[in-house]
């Protein structure tokens, strides 16, 4: 074996660079229109061959240093379009972890930070750790989304960015970013002191490229470059955008901080803290406040260090602003590798070529996040223990049980992105009620109506895909009363599986309700105008927190009618069920599914009373937070409800009836679920297995006392 | 200016591979982690460094020949995961033209194709042409998706895949692919003269990658090379799979054609044609049949001539086939760049990795295809005309009109789909009737029902989204009932744009009904049980092909009830309307819609009865084929059908009441367009300005006599 070791490594370099020159003279030094590249990017057309990356090596063979900002920057050290025939940089190893930071805050920048984050695990192809500088908010979708989304060989992490404040908010700020775009500053003192390098990304870039690209730049830093940045790409720093336009300083354009390379312990070890703080103290004895943000700050240390940054090729931040220079970078690349909607109207900017890239955004916008669970190949342990016993259970699975669909819904994780839209949470009272359902596309125009019947604080289950996530956000958007309730939490569960995971859906809206009460409702009714306060002193009358452990049971109609007019009192609703207008819930279909409410009784009633449980009752009722969840093992159609009243009964809830509370079930077509339900014999020899499984379970936890409901199930009867 | 040309060139590769040499030993040489990569791939993360592309200089310097094949061929002359430090083999400039052949026959395939075509789109940077040798079925989907899809940068040729069958009709072929496979073999001859190089796929394959990159590799064929092909990654040539398996002869484990380049003026010059023929008569004379199909043939040519072959790296061809040794590619792999689904199970294959490398398949499977008409920057002149022209009266017009969204809607081209699924024309037969309907998603659940009803030919148009698309073919797929049947022609339109596109919809279901009449129906109707049999003998009793031009209505009823029994006569019917559970359509609402079809007159009548003409009728009718078209210029909600019964008024078509017909309206909730239509005083708005732009078009084209309908307009009214 030969000697090793970095004197070899540095002999080999010159050389390789002497015989780069020689070779890059011999090739090319006679041809101008390859060495020159035009501005209009036709050398390749010329034969000149083309290079799928960017950084090219000068005739002077430098590699390095700030000279593109003499002159036209666009025309210097980096060639912002393929160039020729130049080495690609070294990617690194395929298992190499890559670190990105993001700062994220609010609901709408939560949604943003996710399809950005899909559009780098599409082209990924190492492991990738992403350190979230987030609010509560955000931490709290963000949490739970991650949780639920599982991808192999993805690590996150959480800073509060609440405890950064005192550290930045003394910077006055206009920019539409606030505090949280200063807080990319305070990055090398919060990320963990042995993480080396970091790649910084705002929330509104959208990668089209693989980030091992970008990481492999971090090679091209000389030992005193601490930070790589693209050029900003308008004329914003240079201070003549109007008369008195006074911005920060910056050398020539400045540049982006949309997109950062940070090399944190170099960054540590020159005192970068210091640094920033004493040019930010320094400028605003003179100027106000900072226009943009972390972005001024940057390029006034610049300005004052320039042997700190390393300028990056311009494809990897290509800026969509208003009045962006963006194009004289894409018009002449092959391959755009990371688009910036730096405007404050994001992808509605209005911009020549806006739709072309508005197209890239759109791709992962509705891109499905479950197709990026898939492994890395040949990468040891990138696999969550939880993801990988799901696998081990999937695995055990007996595909030609004939319940497989439903075995294999039952233990599927969907992803969840949990208060999807802004959302206020309720202000504390003692008897409020949170109205919880879940519903899918076809049901979306329930919402309007919903809101009106029911004035109070909402939890609302989505089942969607991420394209229909996206028209659901429009139709919130486009929809006046929607958009101005802002105490209707909606929280979008991605879809996977043939079935419907109704149960699964119902846990996930009653786990984001805040209030002390939940009325345990579906999408088809529509309360009585009144029932939200009259629930609300109900549960005062009756002391229910205290006092009494129960179940408030609001009897349910039904109107087979699309156009009725919906009864303002119990007496107009007794008198359209005489004149047949109104039938009480499923008579005809399903009627033990409700008469233990005893609808006769609650004509007369003027005070609550109370009913017994019987087989396969599910009436819609009232409870405190915390009650049982619902049994997440019935997908689909069938016993779904019958199943979580059962469970209350067993946990010695009372059942009470109110004497004037009604919901009223409007018509629709049949859902898929039912219609395969009523059709297949397979279906409904599988909902009897899980009914039987879930008995077994009673039997276990409620011992002798599970009795009852074994009896009852083992009357024949047909399900519903 | 120094010298240029040839021998200057030939200096510098000498001098590139000298040096290469020098260099790989001096960084390389002695590490022996990095010039023999371990299986398990790790050499990267010992500090080797990675480069995206495979090909390998071998340490002797040799960049070709089919060496590969001696010993193990996956450890020869191709590294076929990451190499080290190799140059990125030249990309074509960004503004050459790439060829792609591909052979497709028949429903399926064309599905297939096209979603590779997404994949190839999606990852392009080049542009395209795709040569597509087809029979009549595919050439008829894909002539007409193509046309709508409007790509930049595409172009799209046809070859008769039936004129092709003589040459290679001779050969048995025992290959699931049958004729079609061999039809690769034939290639070289009948693609354009002036065509030296083309790529050619499979329609079972996914790109993952750029093809250029794939094209790139044409640069390493040597002088004699003419065929690129990546290693089979089974044992089946290997000829021990069992007793008595007698492949047809290979090199080694020989070579799979799902992705082949093909330097096509060197099969010319060297007879390819000949070259084949006579190895397949030889062969033929000791193997019966091949096996599988194309790729014997081509195997057993290269055993002959192994000169001709210029293995490629297996990443460009993955296949993962029930006994697949790709493993020993991908798990060394950073990057897949194709995967081919080479068993007949296709991506249903079972093996290890398959759910990882599905979600390939599933990305582009759903991908909205709309998003792929995004332009290539810097290239000249790829715009289609018809797309330009789109683009410039897009561009006209005024986004702060209220109507600009109908207007936008109004002159989308929307991609097309036609015969989505398997699809059997009905035999040509004179008096007979295709039921035309249009839907969404939502209506699904009718088209079993209306199975039932129709046993008839029908034409669908479905407004989908490209993943909307594989949930529709799943619920298809599912039901025995719309499994059976092969006369009902689905043509998938995809969705773009907020509002329904109606009439563009019925147009394009219109256009594909291959029967002489057609009823217009609506997906929520459901005709009586005999209206097929009785229209087909109205239609020949009434003489209405040669004798009168008349459209023939069908009274209309509603129920408000989800059950209920359809009526088996017109007695039957009239008993439910007089009980109360039947209404004329839309008696309550919309009266005038239907009044015009008297019918008082319906109960009495024994004979049909010729009716008049009046404002905002919309009767369901029987017309011929090549009736009028809908106006597209009404999209959304309101007057579709109004419009178009005005047309046929205007062109002097008789309507004509059938005593014995009937169809009855199902319920169903509000669709999202109509609650915009009552909700928005805006969208009534543009429906009126629509209204009299069409009446303004009526009077240019029908002159006076198109006066009566601009009056009956002018009498106020509230459309529905």
């Amino acid at each position: 074996m030969l000697p090793r070791g970095r004197p070899r490594a540095l002999g080999a370099a010159a050389l390789l660079l002497l015989l780069l020159l020689l070779i890059g003279f011999l090739l090319l030094g006679g041809d101008p229109e390859c060495e020159r590249l035009e501005p209009d990017g036709r050398a390749g057309d010329l034969g000149c061959p083309r290079c799928p990356l960017t950084p090219r090596v000068p005739s002077d063979g430098r590699l390095r240093g700030a000279s593109a900002l003499d002159g036209d920057p666009m025309a210097g050290l980096w060639d912002h379009n393929r160039s020729a025939c130049d080495p690609w940089p070294q990617l690194p190893p395929k298992c190499e972890l890559l670190h990105v930071a993001i700062v994220c805050a609010g609901h709408n920048s939560s949604r943003d930070v996710i399809t950005l984050v899909k559009s780098l695990l599409f082209y990924r192809k190492n492991p990738l750790h992403l350190h979230l500088v987030t609010d509560a908010v955000a931490r709290n979708i963000l949490e739970t989304l991650f949780r639920t989304w599982m991808v192999p060989a993805l690590g996150v992490s959480f800073y509060h960015a609440d405890q950064l404040q005192p550290q930045i908010s003394w910077i006055p700020n206009k920019h539409y970013s606030g505090l949280y775009g200063l807080m990319k500053l305070v990055l090398p003192g919060i990320l963990p002191p042995g993480l080396a390098r970091v790649i910084v990304l705002d929330t509104d870039v959208t990668f089209a490229s693989d980030i091992a690209e970008l990481w492999a730049l971090f090679a091209y830093f000389s030992d005193k470059q601490v930070i790589g940045l693209v050029e900003n790409q308008s004329d914003w720093y240079l201070g003549n955008l109007w008369k008195n336009h006074r911005p920060w300083p910056a050398l020539g354009r400045g540049f982006n901080t949309g997109v950062i390379l940070l090399w944190l312990d170099r960054l540590r070890q020159v005192g970068w803290e210091q640094i920033w703080t004493l040019t930010a103290q320094r400028e605003l004895l003179t100027l106000a406040a900072t226009s943009l943000a972390d972005q001024d700050i940057f390029n006034a240390v610049i300005k004052e260090h320039p042997e700190l940054v390393q300028p990056l090729p311009c494809v990897w931040n290509v800026q969509l602003s208003d009045h962006t220079r963006a194009e004289h970078c894409y018009s002449e690349a092959a391959d755009l590798k990371v688009i910036h909607w730096n405007s404050p109207k994001k992808v509605r900017v209005k911009n020549k070529h806006a739709g072309s890239f508005r197209n890239f955004y759109l791709t992962f916008l509705g891109y499905d996040g479950n197709l990026l669970r898939r492994e890395l190949f040949g990468c040891p342990s990138q696999t969550l223990p939880e993801a990988e016993q799901l696998q081990r259970a999937l695995a055990q699975l007996d595909e030609e049980d004939a319940c497989f669909e439903f075995r294999q819904q039952q233990l599927t994780v969907h992803r969840v992105h949990i208060t999807f839209l802004p959302h206020k949470p309720p202000p504390p009272r003692p008897h409020d009620i949170t109205l919880v359902a879940q519903l899918s596309m076809d049901r979306l125009q329930m919402l309007e109506v919903l809101c009106r019947h029911w004035p109070g604080p909402m939890s609302l289950a989505l089942y969607l895909t991420d394209a229909e996530a996206q028209q659901f956000l429009h139709f919130v958007e486009a929809s006046p009363v929607l958009s101005a309730r802002q105490d209707v939490a909606y929280h979008v569960v991605y879809r996977e599986g043939p079935l419907y995971p109704v149960n699964q859906l119902r846990n996930v809206a009653l786990a984001q309700a805040l209030t002390p009460y939940v009325f345990l409702s579906d999408i088809d009714f529509l309360p009585a105008y009144s029932l939200y306060d009259y629930l609300r002193a109900s549960i005062e009358q009756l002391e229910l927190g205290s006092r009494r452990k129960a179940a408030l049971v609001v009897p349910a109609f039904e109107t087979l009618r699309y156009r009725f007019t919906f009864p303002s009192s119990k007496a107009e609703l007794l008198a359209l069920l005489d004149s047949g207008l109104l039938y009480t819930f499923r008579y005809h279909e399903w009627p033990q599914g409700h008469a233990p409410t005893d609808y006769a009784r609650w004509r007369e009633a003027q005070a609550p009373y109370r009913v017994q449980w019987a087989a396969d009752y599910e009436p819609y009722v009232v409870v405190p937070r915390d009650c049982p969840r619902y049994d997440p093992r019935f997908v689909g159609f069938g016993w779904n409800k019958v199943a979580h009243i059962v469970e209350l009964d067993a946990q010695e809830f009372e059942l009470l009836v109110l004497p004037e509370a009604f919901t009223i079930h409007l018509p629709h077509a049949p859902s898929l679920d039912i219609s395969r339900f009523r059709s297949s014999s397979t279906y409904r020899d599988c909902l009897q297995a899980l009914k039987e499984e879930f008995h077994q379970d009673l039997s276990r936890r409620y011992g002798a006392a599970a009795l009852k409901y074994l009896t009852a199930l083992q009357q024949p009867r047909s399900p519903a």
